[in-house]
């Protein structure tokens, strides 16, 4: 069983370099950038500025081939490729979750890309809710915390602040 | 540009029609089901019993074609398809967030299932930080639940409970 897919539009932001984007436990995504959605699509964000925040459904595009077990740049202990945010993942999907600043037309300028500049985008949805911070559990992420010197807990996003 | 992809697994859950999964804003997802990681994928879920959380990313494997312009269940307003969650999309992925109550070797069971039987999974990722409810604008769908008589606000989450 194959799919296939096709980018929705591309994502314009600060990062030519995988190395400038800021990765591993902790690390925070402020920066801005714009998702460039396709003119023939650009119907298909009718009302999206009601919404705060985004899903962006993205493809890892520089990326070819996985590790089944992966070694976070935050961790010195190996952990599952679906434990973690590796970009090696078998099917190369990223997500984040952006802060929606403004529309113009088929472009949205957002807070929180950790993309690189010219990533392919799948899909946008709405974020419409949040697990409670009392609910959630974050693994070998919280461990890692917990031995760093900073210790804070993280449970709100530093995705999209 | 095409994009191709293969199932890492697929779910079993108690919807074999999409007319049994709750739709709509209000809906709320309780059901168990169970993400079965294919055989060869397995070893990339080692540590994933630590986090409470997870992310879906799944293939509406039913759904040909797509509207750029949607009519939610739960409005009388059109909206654009990337404000909504429909499933006629023009990549026909969805993202769910269920909560993780067991592992048994590649097989996941978890609470929150809102897709049918049989749907093929792209990715999994570990949910890892929420957006602050106060931070939250829930553009259209806020509007239709200050209209309705629950009127009740929903900023935490109504997908894995």
């Amino acid at each position: 069983m194959e799919i296939q897919l096709r980018p929705i539009g591309f994502v314009r932001s600060p990062f030519t370099e995988t190395a400038q984007i800021p990765r591993g436990v902790g690390a925070t995504h402020v920066s801005e950038g714009t998702i460039e959605i396709l003119p023939e699509l650009g119907e298909g964000l009718q009302d999206i500025e009601g919404f705060s925040h985004l899903y962006v459904i993205w493809l890892f595009h520089k990326i070819s081939g996985y590790d089944l077990v992966s070694h976070p740049p935050s961790d010195h202990r190996p952990h599952g490729v679906f434990a973690t945010r590796s970009p090696r993942r078998p099917n190369p999907i990223g997500l984040t979750v952006v802060r929606l600043l403004e529309r113009k037309g088929a472009s949205l300028r957002v807070r929180g890309v950790d993309m690189l500049d010219g990533t392919p985008v799948l899909d946008l949805k709405p974020y419409l809710s949040s697990v409670a911070p009392e609910e959630l559990r974050r693994g070998w992420v919280a461990e890692v915390e917990a031995r760093s010197a900073k210790g804070e807990k993280r449970a709100w996003s530093d995705e999209a602040p």
